[in-house]
């Protein structure tokens, strides 16, 4: 299977987009730059819902669900926001079909809406339209909500899971009833996706602020998590606002503080996307196709009978069946593929190109010796142990092999991020190296703005609790106090 | 809190109205037909889901996702469906908004798309379409995927729950090899369906086929759950359709059988939705508000401590500690409402309201006597019993309960199930009684419709292994070989 397949160094970009069709993660769908999410890769998703869902419940939030559709005069209410979101999108004009004239199906002119409904790119305004009527008082703060839904924004140029029109996501909208406390919330879900980040995806994350540019449309603060893949560019993967009180001021919601005055509730909104997916990807997976961390795998292993006749297969089986009743008991994720129109060496590589972490295969000799031979996806190094020692063996390498994703991006991280002074060198390691650079900015959108038309590597944050330095910004040369994170992005 | 809620008696559509909305499970939203679920209604939404999405799982089936978008043409392709969906729906026909003149924004006209797209009502024709590239063999089959997604159809007259434009569901869409199979996991389905209406939802159901004027739009046959709600109404609670070829002939999806023989592909879809819910509000609850059965409650039980001083706080808290601990170690989902601005009088009503199953209740003489309070919210029975029975008591009231609202709805059901042999006293019962009326029905679709039109009565389904009954249609006195159940509906 990994013959015809395109190697990183031949093509970054053709390679993750043949990686996801031949693993079966997702294709395109018969609307344009909307992607078809196949099983496993669904299955993938489902991982990183209910870890994060469970996430967001031990830190008080609850779950809701607001309209997919937002009407049209919402988003003029929030300038920024605007400005941002209701360029491109879905439009909702009418609402029937009916048979045209030459027994077409064609669009009903006498339903049309009156006010046309966006299919929502992001849900701030209908909430705020809503929390208005949730909040009188500061016995109703905060509230700490969060949806899972898909959102539309009209994409020109899409790229799997990185980029589609149509994405899945969760949005947490939280009110509360002072700008600290919003701002510690916004900090808290920030936390939430790093932790994340590192301890399920095996992604190590740089916590950081959005320079104003990069701002989300509506906030005061973006905070942001970002990745570096293996080419070398940088990948926003999950984003937290403090919305100060923008929203509640567009939609005019007030309560009664404690000093029993009117004021505007403070906001925040924070989400990640489908497009983690494509961070899994692209952060581990190699020439040999998909390599999933053991804590997200669907499956986590495979196990193949090697056998010739139906009874050698069932001497195996009988032999396998107590291991993986075991390992189904401490609740690890096995496949055991018995199928005999498939050879072993066929299943060898859909497994691992598929990224499964452990395989175990078993065959006669195997059954002679007392052993079973074991590979490990990540390094594929392939060892024979004593069939006794099977069940502490899995255990052992799933918490290795997850350990060892982290340890090897890390290190690539280390290895790709650069202390820069000047221009000449900055433009230099951007187009031909790429990676994180560290360098000075003297803070002005215009500086940022002429960095990125020349070289379009744009600042991917300024990293909490950044070390203050001066220094003097790569372009202008003016003074800086801290170095700040430039990359070529998705 | 009950005090200003209208009864059933009174006005049971008014009742349920004010249920959900003072019950905080959902409310209407700027979206015309569009609702809210709110974090307690979709508390129980989840609680539905996480069950169904097992049982899906435990006989074989899997997840996936399609866009929501489905080209225009896609509806022409099967006749019968494009009758049943593509009239009443959203269509997206821009994908650009842009500043008007005045400042207002408005619909860019140069961002018109060629071919509109209009918001799933349903899945089958993007599905299909796309199950073409996935089978060309039998090796490929069956498929058996699921999706839950939010669904579009434009309703004129909306009802919480139970008829709003966009709704979320989940929608299985199988692809197999015969049609014995295809019949076969249509079946299954609904069993599942059924399983987990009365095991879960505590709601009895009849199973049976639709009548063909009551079939699904494309299907050669539905199976359906039809659950009788306490004002008499009949409510489809469920369906699962055998499709037969019609779609893989629309699509073109072709399969080399066993025999190496080109056939198309059979097919199910099926689906439950946030429908569901109202179905469970609706067959449980009283005027005194919602009653949840156990095993679907986001709380199943509120501990409420009686204290005046926060002394005595802490000595009924320290008291309590650790039986919460317990009974949340037992997987009991226990409330802990300590807070001090509400009293504990409020919090009953509260807690009632919201249909918690059960309610302790702890004060100063509950501790010097070594007893607890317990009342139970479908009878409203308030016992004094030892404190140190307390987590067997629970744990075997939850049951109880459970069971109690099945067999309270099964008698309902049973009171409210006729045999009529006649139209003047169908034509009565339906009229003042309501219920299944049980009758014979000469198995044309003229009658039905002219019943229906008369009576506002539908076929809600031919029973699954019916009895054989010879008789003679109420309506036209022709023979019939058994009796259909007739009902006014949601």
């Amino acid at each position: 299977m990994a013959k015809d397949f395109t190697t990183r160094k031949e093509n970054y970009s053709q390679w993750y987009n043949e990686l996801v069709i031949k693993a079966d993660l997702a294709e395109n769908s018969a609307v344009r730059g909307c992607m078809v999410i196949k099983p496993y890769g669904y299955a993938i998703w489902e991982r990183v819902q209910a870890v994060l869902d469970k996430m967001f419940k031990d830190t008080g939030h609850y779950n809701m669900y607001f309209p997919i559709f937002i009407p049209k005069s919402f988003f003029s209410k929030e300038a920024s926001h605007v400005e941002g979101f209701a360029k491109e999108c879905a439009v909702v004009t009418h609402y029937r079909l009916k048979k045209g004239p030459d027994g077409k199906i064609v669009v009903d002119e006498d339903a049309k809406l009156e006010e046309e409904l966006i299919v929502r790119p992001t849900s701030e305004t209908i909430i705020w339209d809503t929390y208005r009527n949730w909040i009188k008082s500061y016995r109703d703060l905060p509230i700490l909500a969060n949806q899972w839904a898909n959102v539309v924004r009209w994409e020109m140029r899409t790229r799997f899971f990185l980029r589609t029109t149509e994405f899945l996501w969760q949005e947490g909208h939280t009110a509360h009833a002072t700008s600290e406390e919003a701002v510690r919330e916004a900090e808290t879900m920030l936390d939430v996706y790093a932790t994340f980040a590192e301890n399920w995806m095996a992604i190590p994350v740089l916590k950081g602020l959005k320079s104003p540019n990069e701002r989300f449309a509506g906030a005061l603060e973006t905070y942001c998590i970002e990745a570096l893949m293996q080419d070398g560019k940088a990948l926003q993967a999950g984003t937290s606002h403090f919305l100060g009180q923008n929203f509640s001021k567009a939609f005019d919601v007030k309560f009664l503080n404690k000093e029993n005055k009117l004021d505007y509730v403070w906001a925040t909104s924070w989400g990640v996307s489908t497009r983690l997916l494509g961070a899994l990807i692209m952060s581990h997976s190699d020439d040999n196709g998909l390599v999933l961390p053991p804590k997200l795998a669907p499956i986590q292993v495979a196990v193949i009978p090697i056998f010739k006749t139906s009874e050698q297969l069932l001497t195996i089986s009988e032999k396998l069946s107590p291991v993986i009743a075991k390992l189904k008991e401490l609740n690890i994720s096995v496949k055991y593929d018995d199928r005999d129109n498939f050879s072993p060496g066929w299943k060898f590589s859909e497994y691992e190109f598929k990224g499964v972490p452990i395989r175990l295969a078993l065959g006669l000799r195997d059954l002679e010796n007392g052993t079973i031979e074991v590979t490990r996806r990540d390094t594929l190094e392939k060892v024979s142990i004593p069939f006794d020692n099977i069940i502490p063996t899995v255990q052992e390498l799933l918490e290795k092999i997850q350990q060892n994703l982290l340890d090897k991006a890390r290190q690539f991280r280390d290895e790709n991020s650069v202390r820069v002074d000047d221009y000449q060198t900055f433009k230099e390691t951007i187009d031909q190296k790429g990676g994180f650079v560290y360098a000075h900015w003297d803070g002005t959108a215009e500086t940022e703005q002429k960095i990125k038309d020349e070289t379009k590597a744009t600042i991917r944050c300024i990293p909490l609790n950044n070390e203050a330095e001066e220094g003097k910004c790569i372009l202008t040369g003016k003074p800086s106090k801290q170095r700040v994170i430039f990359a070529k992005a998705y």
